[in-house]
């Protein structure tokens, strides 16, 4: 176990630790005793042959990140005799790390909290940054703290049975993250080593999550609690993908419907102007490069629902949905945007009829 | 309007603001406009001739302070399309602030958050300091953030209709911060107006709630999210105290059953030589001539459903309940008991028959 990176936030450190393995990461956690909690899902909990004693296993998938399988934890919590120096140890994706991290903040106000990520989206994403949610009413993320995490263990080893569909999702939110960095070294990375990132070459994996992290922290000790703007330029991509996600009803993965709402958020930022025309075209060569389909439109007759989905966003702020737009690699802004620009940027032109 | 005090916490400074009237008070909360949410109880709404247009009216009652009424607000606040940067105000006793706290802190992961308390024991305890909570499967607040406020209002004159009972009940916890200073201004405050604090002159009351409040900030200021045992001190009287409030169902107030508990830890304190005489003595003196019943004993057919209580109170740590005792007025320390000792100070003396 080897300790690569610490995000400070104004409440806590989150220390991120690299298991070398499956191994290293068990034998990391057995050291913690008996006052512990293990929170699994249906697809995590087959990592271990036997389960420690104190555990819940939550239903995996999106519309399990509720307001139920919350109490569910809590519940739980109650019956094993939890306190607040209890440990609660999530292993799994998005889902079951937002839902768990949620229930360690509010339990007693606060439990002790370690996130073993076992998808590249969590990783890359749900892990560092302390934002907690489950979705409600239809809304996503929708009821949340922020609570960071004490550690987070990656074991790049656990990528290897992750469905393909899966593994692209969270490539998804790594671009994301080259397109933030002005020094570009995770942009030339994907470019350089693409062959052996999409063959899930152990090492390089590796890298690469380090250096997606180095970003998101540049940005999220910077602000903390989403307050300055500076944390909403990771939503880049976020508010045109998270409408797409949900009037797909999450049938469009997470990562896919970011790289959408990038390429959206590309596509108004150029016909405003404020897209350079070389960071978009190398910007655009990344994503297609990695086989993702940015060219899919809404169509007329989904409008309407798209367009709630966008107002229903939570970084709704003012009466106004705000947008995060490239101006170059790491040089972004936030602004709201006229109906015309969101139209134009995802909506498939009209069929005209004679 | 006069800002007499603000309270630096690690992620929110709380000003408490003094109203001269309730004319002050609405005067200043209009001209917020209209992005805002209220929140009222069924007494607190009777407040106002009309009520502001986007609002929720909770049940009044510990037994509302539920997962079930957190979620009507935040289904409110959905429906009212409330964002991150919709103002929350709050008006009620402990049971609807610490609710509405809680909404507030998991909205949208944080929404802004005026409290205006309406009964003693809210201005002196649940309106600074951040703990938000809701009681969950018979465990008080079991489920919560920490999430200061970013104003509190006191207005001594919503006190004049409060009920006998619920005056004494705030008292109690005023009594609480007296003996948690060093300097005794407070604990002689309270001596020498005692008969003007009971009829409730509005000058005395205004300057006994910002004495207490000095104390509380004292001590919550050194220890946020009470971490280090110093915040723990401000639950002197408490544990003692919940675990009768529990077995009564709620039927004797908090307040009461903190005077009964700071008692209980008097008694243990002395019984263990760690409280001195003197201030044995001078504590017990001033929660008499406030006329609370301190010689109240647990029947000996109560001690289990009494022990399990305490066995529950969210302030356990690593295996065992820890206790706040009083060494002498401002000094206290934190201290697992014996069931004996324990016993000694709440039971009544066994019934010897021949």
């Amino acid at each position: 176990m080897e300790e690569r990176l610490s995000c400070a936030l104004a409440t806590k450190d989150t220390k991120v630790l690299f298991a070398s393995d499956i191994k290293d990461l068990s034998h990391y956690l057995s050291s913690y005793g008996d006052n512990v909690f293990w929170i699994f899902d249906t697809n995590t909990r087959m990592l271990f042959s036997r389960l420690p004693e104190k555990n819940i296993v939550i239903d995996s998938g999106e519309e399990n990140k509720s307001m139920r399988n919350l109490e569910k934890i809590i519940t739980a919590a109650l019956s094993f005799g939890s306190a607040r120096d209890t440990r609660l140890i999530a292993f799994g994706g998005g889902v079951v790390l937002d839902m768990a991290a949620l229930a360690s903040s509010l339990y007693m106000r606060g439990t002790r909290l370690t996130l073993v990520p076992t998808t590249l989206l969590s990783m890359v994403d749900a892990s560092i940054g302390g934002k907690t949610a489950i979705d409600y009413a239809g809304a996503k993320n929708i009821i949340g703290t922020f609570y960071p995490a004490d550690e987070v263990i990656i074991s790049a080893d656990v990528l290897r049975s992750l469905p393909e569909r899966e593994y692209k999702c969270g490539l998804g939110e790594v671009i994301k993250h080259a397109f933030l960095s002005d020094d570009l070294s995770l942009y030339n990375f994907l470019i350089d080593n693409r062959d052996e990132i999409l063959s899930r070459d152990k090492d390089k994996i590796r890298k690469m999550i380090y250096l997606s992290l180095e970003i998101k922290k540049y940005y999220i000790e910077q602000d903390p609690q989403e307050k300055k703007g500076i944390r909403s330029y990771l939503n880049f991509g976020h508010t045109f993908g998270h409408a797409l996600e949900s009037i797909s009803s999450f049938k469009i993965s997470h990562g896919e419907a970011v790289v959408w709402g990038m390429r959206a958020a590309l596509d108004a930022g150029r016909a405003l102007k404020i897209t350079e025309q070389e960071c978009y075209e190398k910007a655009v060569k990344l994503m297609n490069s990695y086989g993702y389909n940015t060219e899919r439109k809404i169509g007329r007759g989904e409008w309407l629902s798209y367009a709630e989905a966008i107002s229903r966003d939570k970084k709704k702020s003012g009466g106004s949905v705000k947008f995060v737009l490239l101006k170059n690699f790491g040089s972004l802004i936030l602004t709201p945007l006229e109906k015309n620009t969101i139209q134009e940027a995802v909506l498939q032109s009209a069929i005209i009829k004679f």
